[in-house]
């Protein structure tokens, strides 16, 4: 190890010169004892042709420990700058969801040479993972889990992890598999394994009798809800004759669940998400991801223009009454994007299933017309105040203003709540995520229903005095 | 066990005969291998009462399993309607972040009562997580865990785990400490340790020299990156001396993150977060969680109406602007909640720092102005379009009005984007969660600013001809 550190490749050592000091602190670091994650933080400030040298000069198990890291930001990108006789040694190491990820990022034609390239077991492994949609726990297993046949003893079971540890991913799940169908029966904690009679047969250490599964096309979500609802370090993903093909280890769940999160705030945001973090999405991309939702939030708002303009001859009758639009809108689209919040989450934790629609609008009825009576009164106020104060003349008929608000404020905000938390329902009906509903989505949903609920209620209470 | 099946208390029973058969059902499924989450699920379907009575008929192993979980609904109130004996004897058992989180939920006097009959030890354990602020490392953390004096060899290592196996939440992650000074020198993997030479010292199977930790006050969403960065399944959570005083593991930490989510989205759609599950939390209670917030924002977007007011003749003079109000200013706040959103989780991802803030204007200034442009030009050719196709006549100063319409949505999709990126980094800086912008927020921030932008737009543009 020593003299690779002191004989840096002299191309790339003539290529950025600039660099050598930092490239020789990061070589450093990375054959010290310095936890792998940070190296990895270390190596994401140096452009990839660096990280490359680098990584060519780290020993094998160290360097795949590096690929490995989720943090690394373009490990597709790291490996094409690697030699492809390198980079074929390394992905053999690597864990096969890692080098699947890494795959689906990368560009032909390295892409297509390295995988022919592929030894037939990594290829097979790969192929396995690849055959799944992104996002499902097809995609994230990896392949490299401990089974043992269900004949085995402790004992044999122990020695067979100790053989194989440094190759798998985990080993404090051991799945134990029919001897003759190979199909999973059991799946045993390591540390009940440690605490059992060695003679015994492993099934003995299983602490349940069926052990919990997932279908490789299970969404992460559901994935992740599994292992935390029964506070597993890995599930089994099994095919329908309930072979295991992969499994998902805990760390990949907690990844894809802030992944999840970070959708769902972007979709609630009202924009597409983003995919990549904020840093580093280019500008095009950026504007690609915003303006779409955008342009169609836009377009749906130019209904509030029309309803607008059919109501004209009211305005100009009432000019008064448009001071209080922006206000009266507002908060319809305010109540509604707490009542969506609410829901995207309670249907998510499957607090509320979609057969509950009902009851939770039952719900959201008398919670709107409260919020509602709550702000119409504060309105009311308001007028009247500024009325009695003389800061604004609503004219002779300002008790009526003040009615017509009030009415208008309370029969918004129970419209506003409904349809707010009606509209994850009805995502999840036609087969959408409930989360791609959007605060600014409900806002102009409302808001254009909100113009005609107020234009009817001021016609309703002031026909005959202002209009 | 069987017989506890066959005779139930008799005065439970007497009370609620209705429930028997379920009760039974209930108690043979916890008797059976069902795995405890399972369990759990079936008890949260029955009141407290029948709670109570089943777990007095489990096994005590069985009924902290139970206690345990934590998907269970109300472990405050089914310890309360325990005897305070069997309530006593469960406590002892249950790991000490999940009774400390059962303490917080309880209510005197049986709080005090159960407090102060405690046996020592679980009293001491107890107080040390209760002296932590609510979601603090410190609150989530066990003190069950594995440690061992460095001069211990792994062979000495792996007998003693196998003997505190039982009362231990893990035995994956062993802390090593200085024979001398207590204070944490390495921890090691259980994997490590197994494959580790039995006579060699425990210290050798330590993989890094410096141990990941985290200080008792450090935030949970602190913790959970942690974890997911070092992909841990526990983190030592130690004090100034590096005294490990407890560890918080993975389970835990995905619970918590789970939590913060919903906290997160609860607080982008504009209400204070709910702290319980939708469809458990009282009628009242929600009114509450709602009103506040809505109110706020009722409040500050009255300042519309007295823009409004402060513009009164030029609205008399070109009723037509009025057309166009909710079209622009739903337009600043959509943009402003996408920026708000994008922010909110790099900053919480750490993907960009308190001090990118001027980075990201500089970013986001750019961006808002195209993404203006598009909708401006897609509002200028509506008009357009109405205009000539007869849909609707914008009086003779129509291109004008269009020019109007393009040069206030630029400046004001701009704005958003501007004042909806910063304000997550002001929030950050003032010592607020960046999460707790809300989109309503957001929209009611730029609505003001909006109309005042829109209204000085046409008295620049339309001066002399309409104003």
């Amino acid at each position: 190890m020593e003299d690779l550190v002191k004989t840096p490749a002299p191309v790339v050592d003539a290529k950025n010169s600039a660099h050598d000091g930092s490239q020789d602190d990061v070589l450093a670091a990375c054959l010290a004892m310095e936890h792998v994650a940070d190296v990895v933080e270390l190596l994401n400030e140096h452009d990839l042709e660096d990280q490359a040298h680098v990584l060519v000069h780290l020993p094998d198990e160290r360097a795949i420990e590096v690929l490995d890291q989720p943090g690394l930001d373009d490990p597709a990108g790291l490996i094409e700058a690697l030699p492809a006789e390198r980079a074929l040694t390394l992905m053999a190491g690597m864990s096969a969801d890692r080098v699947a990820e890494v795959f689906r990022y990368m560009n032909d034609p390295p892409r297509g040479d390295l995988l022919r390239r592929l030894d037939p077991e990594t290829r097979a492994a790969l192929d396995r993972v690849l055959a799944y949609p992104e996002n499902t726990a097809g995609s994230l297993m990896t392949t490299e889990f401990v089974s043992v046949p269900a004949s085995w003893t402790v004992e044999q079971t122990l020695d067979h992890i100790r053989r194989v540890e440094r190759t798998r991913e985990t080993i404090y799940a051991i799945y134990v598999l029919d001897p003759k169908t190979r199909s999973l029966v059991k799946a045993v904690a390591l540390r009940r394994l440690i605490t059992a009679d060695p003679k015994a047969l492993v099934t003995t250490a299983a602490r349940y009798d069926k052990p919990v599964t997932v279908s490789p096309l299970a969404d992460r979500e559901d994935v992740a809800r599994l292992i935390s609802k029964y506070d597993l370090l890995a599930v089994p993903v099994v095919d329908e004759s309930r072979h295991v093909i992969g499994i998902v280890t805990v760390d990949d769940v907690i990844d894809a669940i802030v992944a999840e999160n970070t959708e769902d705030v972007q979709k609630f945001g009202g924009m597409e998400a983003l995919d990549e973090p904020y840093d580093q999405i280019g500008f095009f991309q950026m504007i690609k991801k915003r303006a779409g939702w955008l342009c169609v939030l836009f377009l749906s708002e130019m209904l509030t223009a029309s309803a607008m303009q059919y109501f004209e001859t009211e305005l100009e009758k009432a000019i008064v009454l448009t001071l209080f639009i922006p206000l009266i809108m507002s908060s319809g689209g305010n109540s509604g994007s707490q009542a969506t919040s609410l829901l995207i989450r309670a249907l998510a934790l499957r607090e509320v299933k979609l057969g509950d629609w009902w009851r939770v609008a039952m719900r959201e009825f008398p919670t709107g017309m409260v919020l509602g009576a709550i702000l119409g009164v504060v309105g009311v106020i308001r007028i009247v105040i500024w009325q009695k104060a003389g800061l604004y003349d609503y004219g002779e008929h300002w008790i009526l203003i003040a009615a017509t608000i009030g009415a208008a404020l309370t029969a918004i905000v129970t419209f506003g709540s409904l349809a707010g938390s009606m509209l994850p329902f009805i995502l999840k009906r036609v087969g959408f995520d409930p989360a791609s509903a959007s605060a600014p989505f409900v806002a102009t949903l409302v808001d254009v229903t909100g113009l005609i609920i107020y234009f009817s209620v001021a016609l309703i209470i002031l026909r005959g005095t202002l209009l």
